[in-house]
């Protein structure tokens, strides 16, 4: 049914595309950057130059606007050379990245059909002309989820002068195109019964290499992402297992990881005209370099294995527990709030839209519902108003 | 039950703020000048700052982060002077501008009340510490109606140094703080029948007056404003009819103006990241100084009168037409594409997310409820493709 998907769709998937451009000796968002992306030259005729919509690249907008196609069937892997590729190649941080996000897939795939017990995945296969690919898979109107959507994207190319000046923070340099490879992989799912959270997860992967004219400009590398939940009603025990298996697979890295990323995962999905967070967190990090790069696949690893036992038995005891209108009423004013956090302030969905990505995949994250009513305020002490309080006081919850 | 509505509610209501601090020079919008906006170094602590949410004005931020204090009763100026104010006073174009706006709220919400036949406006009326106030009044979940706001506001005040810079164009000169004054009407009215089309309204006017360090420094005057039509399905007649009442109160003004804003309307409109407006438009015009300032004052007030007339016929003829899930849920996905409008695009909106202005009130032109469905993709030729069609491509209507 689905036709096509670009590479900004993945590239930009939420909280996805940026940091491809932020500076990888950062460990914060900075605003400068975000600054520097909105400026950019390339930036508006990519969403309204007519022959942008076309199948061709354009020349002057790199990266993000060149349009995908679709294709039959699965590559083995997105990466140059494909089943040539040397014994070395398959053994490079990019390669294993690849495998471990679309084993990931696969296994988040099983398992959401699996609990769903009806719906399935629909598949779209992309290629990008200037080099990777990706696999966009939604499950849509299922027995338990109303909209799940898990995409892989393995994507790379060259970085306009000016973004690398950008990200390296130096305007004195003129360096040549930079090449870039990103691979990450992006998730949003959101049942049906009110009792049941949404879940959002993602990792990324980023590399640049040394540019073109400056062979002696180091090659950098970073890691992203994070898992985070959503509910419209506090479980205690789910909030707390869910948090726990977090820890426990940071824990296995770095003591430090886990009330670091829980803090960063608080402080990013936050709805700044609400006061409100979106949910009730989990982990979030960005521009993540300053470990061993193996030490940190591992990491991203680790997460990414931790989205099933993390997720999965929570929806197992929620997803058919009785509700009432009041309650999926409640459950759409939240969607609400997903929607504003989403289309407001999530980096990668605004800089998707921004940059002319394939629409119905960034906005896959969007729910199939949500409901706004004018000044809705719940009473004080009920179930409604305990969600709230936590979105606004972010709590600990192990 | 409402409790309160902020200054920034009104100086940022859908297509409202920004024009404030824009070139009253220009006779279209500037990206420019929305650069300065987002750059603005009062911004972001207005939000994210937790002092603002107190009901104290808070020095450093001027105009938009003025908390709003509730009043029990309306005023019968929002004028500096009240009652008090003199003969001369109440002639001038801010006493009249005033004046027009309030009956056009008057005359509107007793025309939607009356057409809904059950559905009663809310009302909260509310003061600005630094000067004027403003009327805001939702009806909810009625019978014809499941959501509309009519709101008005009057508030003057000083604007930054830089802002006023920046409207002027100039980066040399040092003028002190600048006094200006806006006021505007602004409303969203979205129905329960898929067959009834959604509409939004607002006019505006402002002044700046001359710097106090800076007196020789021109006083300046603009005005703002249109009246759109946002249907889930096209009644040629209905259109037609909509755009002939826009274009008849153009016409007593001038020829050049129905063809000149009907084409500003179908730009301003235009959801980038889908290629479509959100609906068929109807009139736009922004920063409209060039004619005298009196036959302005007459053509807003034409414009405002001429939205019962364009807009209540629908409704009686549309507002029992029976419906199919299948147009219900039609009509939620175009509802998902006006949210989509307003929260990424709408100057008014996300200007007034941006500078902490009362939400509700913002947020009043979102749906009570809307629709993502993934990849959805209208038949060829079915009526739902003919809508998406006009939105894709903006018709001559008459």
């Amino acid at each position: 049914m689905a036709s096509c998907a670009c590479a900004a769709t993945i590239v930009s998937s939420p909280s996805y595309a940026i940091p491809l451009f932020t500076s990888p000796s950062s460990s914060s968002s900075s605003p400068t950057t975000t600054k520097f992306l909105t400026k950019q030259r390339w930036k508006t005729p990519l969403i309204e130059t007519k022959t942008m919509r076309s199948k061709k690249s354009v020349v002057r907008a790199t990266v993000s606007i060149e349009k995908e196609t679709p294709e039959a069937e699965r590559p083995e892997t997105f990466l140059r050379g494909g089943d040539a590729a040397t014994a070395a190649e398959s053994l490079s941080v990019r390669a294993r990245f690849e495998k471990m996000i679309r084993e990931a897939q696969d296994s988040v795939c099983d398992a959401i059909e699996a609990a769903d017990g009806g719906g399935k995945f629909k598949e779209d296969v992309w290629s990008r002309p200037g080099g990777g690919g990706g696999i966009s898979r939604v499950l849509q109107d299922g027995v338990v989820w109303e909209k799940a959507g898990v995409n892989v994207s393995v994507v790379y190319g060259v970085m306009p002068p000016d973004a690398y000046r950008a990200a390296k923070g130096s305007a004195d340099q003129k360096p040549g195109p930079v090449p870039f490879f990103a691979a990450g992989i992006s998730s949003v799912l959101h049942p049906k019964n009110p009792h049941a959270p949404t879940l959002h997860f993602n990792y990324r992967y980023f590399e640049t290499d040394a540019p073109k004219d400056a062979p002696g400009a180091p090659r950098q590398w970073w890691f992203g992402g994070g898992t985070d939940l959503t509910p419209a009603y506090i479980f205690e025990e789910d909030v707390k297992h869910f948090h726990s298996t977090q820890k426990r697979a940071c824990d296995k890295f770095d003591p430090t990881f886990y009330p670091r990323f829980k803090k960063w995962c608080d402080d990013y999905f936050y709805i700044k005209h609400r006061g409100e967070r979106r949910g009730l967190g989990g982990i979030f990090f960005d521009d993540l370099n300053d470990y061993d790069q193996e030490m940190l696949l591992s990491f991203a690893t680790e997460c990414a294995n931790s989205v099933i036992p993390a997720y999965i038995p929570i929806i197992e005891k929620r997803k058919d527990t009785p509700f009432t209108d009041h309650q999926k009423a409640w459950q759409q004013l939240r969607r609400g709030r997903y929607v504003e956090f989403n289309l407001v302030y999530d980096r990668g969905t605004t800089f998707g839209l921004k940059t002319g990505g394939r629409i119905e995949s960034i906005l896959v994250s969007l729910p199939l519902t949500a409901r706004w009513e004018y000044d809705h305020k719940p009473e004080e002490g009920s179930e409604e108003w305990k969600l709230l309080d936590a979105c606004m006081n972010p709590k600990e919850w192990i």
